[in-house]
Formats: structure tokens, sequence, C-alpha cells
């Protein structure tokens, strides 16, 4: 049992869970809690190098047979856990690898491109509501919050282990490319010229919404095929953007199930 | 100028930051930043009390005449702000007054009804979607996050000045209540029978959000006239209860938009 906050090994969980460097350096990440953790397990995208787990979750709860498992004090668990009121398990995991081919190729793709995204809480929510409004990837600028920041690992609520993500260093030549591969480019935009209701959605439809406070590049909403806006009532100068991309998304949803639903 | 963090306005204002029923008994609440002051100036549903300002805040900027405005120094500032890096602007200001009848002797209303809604920044965005929607009013049980709160305060954008809402001790006689004057409710759930892009809004729509962890009691699902369901793709369990309220709330005002042109 590890009873030292002094530990190589906790230090080194610490580190990751701080240090977005390393994380991709070394190829894993932390992921926190029992639910995500029986994630990881049932849907097998991530290898899970070990688990630790606190003293009292151990005289708790069984743990599958064959995993690296390494007990922790309860008050050296607490100093790596990021929650208030640590469940008492942790998992170090191999960062899930996912194919933008296989995407691009397919004839009906929904994609959700974000630029700049930088609030966490934002970025899991969205992968989770991608997910449940039939999306098949998420394409991110660079320079958006990283996807394995442990707030936005927590708040994916799983989808980070079944929603396939991709971040690209060029940007715009990506939203080119796309084009040329038959997406149709939907620009979330303040001033945009289309009701985002009568906008009728391409089979490749790629979604893109810009950065909490400022919104699209100007080059990438120049990009885009068409530039939407969601009407808004009131004196409200936008909307939050996980609640905008959700309103899109789900508009795409509904339009393509009733286009569905009449052949 | 204020200096000393044990000021018994900076306790105040602390203690004020902190306390909901403080907040109720004085009938005053802390509004933090630039942009919120500006709200309060502009739609005048709430009088100010005292404006604080850091030292360097005061430097820069003019403030309006006639206000009772008080100078902190910047470490004291510090201390009873709540964000990392304060605007240096900070208002104590009664509570808006709304009044729910005028609201419920409309011939079109909008009401969006919160169950034990728990989490501050869902509450915050919650009420700035409503804004943008359309809606007209925002009910609460009494048990719900308190819309005071510095954090869901913020995180309205400052809606909060411009969409009544009602905490209510009887929820579901409010509920009742609601049916008896012509309204219709619509219960978001998991196990709603009806798709809610199927379902035609009445002129008088109230749709009914339940709690993040538990979503609505059974006895408001069952009171409700309708429970409502968002389809959802691959293995999500739940939407994040801010994306469902934006979902159905601009599934509403698309639906009813649709129905006005027809007209």
């Amino acid at each position: 049992m590890i009873t030292s906050a002094g530990n190589a090994q906790i230090k080194r969980i610490i580190a990751l869970q701080k240090k977005s460097k390393l994380r991709e350096e070394e190829n894993v990440f932390v992921v926190e809690g029992q639910k995500l953790f029986e994630e990881i397990v049932q849907n097998r995208r991530s290898v899970i190098e070990k688990v630790y787990v606190s003293e009292s979750y151990r005289m708790k709860c069984d743990l599958t047979d064959g995993l690296l498992v390494e007990v922790v004090s309860d008050s050296v668990f607490r100093s790596i856990s990021e929650t208030v009121t640590p469940q008492g398990i942790l998992t170090i995991v191999t960062m899930p690898d996912y194919h933008l081919e296989d995407i691009l190729k397919q004839d009906k793709v929904r994609l959700l491109i974000l630029e700049d995204l930088r609030d966490p809480g934002n970025l899991g929510t969205i992968m989770r509501t991608a997910e449940a409004a039939g999306f098949d990837g998420i394409i991110l600028s660079r320079e958006s919050v990283d996807m394995y920041n442990p707030k936005v690992v927590r708040s994916t609520m799983g989808a980070i282990f079944r929603m396939p993500f991709f971040y690209i260093e060029d940007f715009n030549e990506m939203l080119k490319r796309l084009q040329n591969t038959g997406f149709i480019l939907y620009a979330t935009h303040l001033h945009g010229a289309v009701d985002y209701t009568e906008t009728a959605y391409a089979k490749k439809t790629a979604v893109l919404i810009g950065n909490e406070a400022n919104g699209l590049s100007e080059q990438s909403a120049h990009t885009a095929d068409y530039r939407i806006k969601i009407p808004m009532e009131g004196q409200v100068e936008s909307l939050n953007a996980a609640v905008a991309a959700a309103v899109v998304m789900f508009e795409v949803k509904r339009q393509q199930n009733e286009a569905g639903n009449q052949v």
C-alpha cells in the first residue's frame, strides 16, 4: 500500500492530472470514478495501465482479476483526487485511437467542428450531447481545451470513450479538405444569414462552433458554405457554446430523422 | 477608502456572497463585474444600494453621478471578489420584483418549470437560454439552487434582471394551478411516451425539467399532461439539464414560429 504523498507514482498521477504535455508524451491520461472505470472496461477503446484504489474502496469492492491494482491510503488518495468527495478509484489509461479516414469515407456523416473552445465543462457537455444527437466525430482546433483535462473527462460522462475526436494542427486546411470530400460546412454565427431551422442539412454535414468569447474566426466563417444563426429573443447577446451546439445538432437530427421517415 | 478586511461592510459583503438566508432577510444580493453593473442601470429592475470599486478601478473609470460609491483598496477588493481576476466593481442591489399573475393571465405564455435543479452553472445557463428562446418566466421548486448565488448571477449574463422567476413552496399545487389556468404541462422524461419534436405545444406551454441526477419526481411526472422524451443515440444515458432544457425550449420556439408564419 502506498502511504506517502512523496511516492513517485503519486507524484506522476498528480503531474498527469495537471500537465497536458506529459499526458501527450506518455500517451495516457487519468480517469476518476467508478462509472468511468466501468466505461473503460466495457468500451475497450483504451488500455488500462494501472488502477489505483483507496484503502476504503478496497475493503468495500471487488476488482476484476488480472488488473494491476495499487492500494493507496485514504489520505494520499485525497491528494491525487480532483473531486471533493473521491469515490476511491482512479485509472491510468491509454488515449483512445480513432481514425478520421474511416469516418470521412462514409456516405452519411455528421461532424461537429470546434474552433478554440476553451471551457472544460463546455467541451465535456458538447461531447456527451454530440453522441446523443447521433454525431459521428468531433474535430477541434489545436488551441481548444485538452479533451484529457480531468474536468473535461468527467463531464463527458463516458462519451470520451465512444465519440471519435481529432485535434487538427492546420484548422483551415482541414475545413477545405472536408469540403473537398463532399462535406457542407454550416457555421453558427451571430450574424448568420440563414435561420438554423430553415437550413436543409446535407448528408455530409459539418457544424462549426466558435470560441466562447469571440465566436468563429473570420477565416473559418468565410470558408464555411453557410453561416447559420439561431434567432434569439429578449436582450441576450449570445448563447452558451454548449447550448448553441446542442440546439443546432438536435435540429440536424430532427430534420434528418424526418427526411428518413418520409422515404 | 476601506483598507481593512475587518471593516463591517466588507464582512457583510462576504456574508451576502455566501449566505442565501442573509440575502433573503435583507432582500439584496451581490453583483460583480462591469457588464452586469450596466445591466442593472439599464434594466432598472433592481435598486442599487451601494457600489464598491477597487482603487485601480476608481483611477481608470468614471462612475455615474448620484450613486453611493465606496472605494476599497485592491487587496481588500480581492477578498470580497468571487472571481480570479476581479474587474474591480461590485454592486449591492435589491432583488427584482416580478409578478406571476401578470404572466399567467396572458394568452400566449411559455413557462419553464425547474424541479430541484442543483447546479449553479446550469441554472444560469438555463435562464439565459430561456430568454433567448422567448420564454416568459421560470418557476422553481423551493429546493432548487438559489438564483442569487454569485455563480448563478454571473452565468445568467444579465438575464436575471430581465427574466421573471419565482420560487414556489408547494410545487405540486403550483402545477395544478397552472393546469387550472389553461396551461398544458410537458414533462421531459427519459421514459417519455412522445418525441419532443412530434408534440404540438399549446399556446400556454409549460416545460418541466427535473433534477440533474434524479430527473423529475414521480408526482410531477404524473401530474404533467404529457411526458416527452428527447431521443438519444449512442450509449448516452441522459443529457445535461441545461442542454435538455435548451433543446426543448428551442423546439417550442421553432414550432410556434412556424405556426405563426403560416397564419
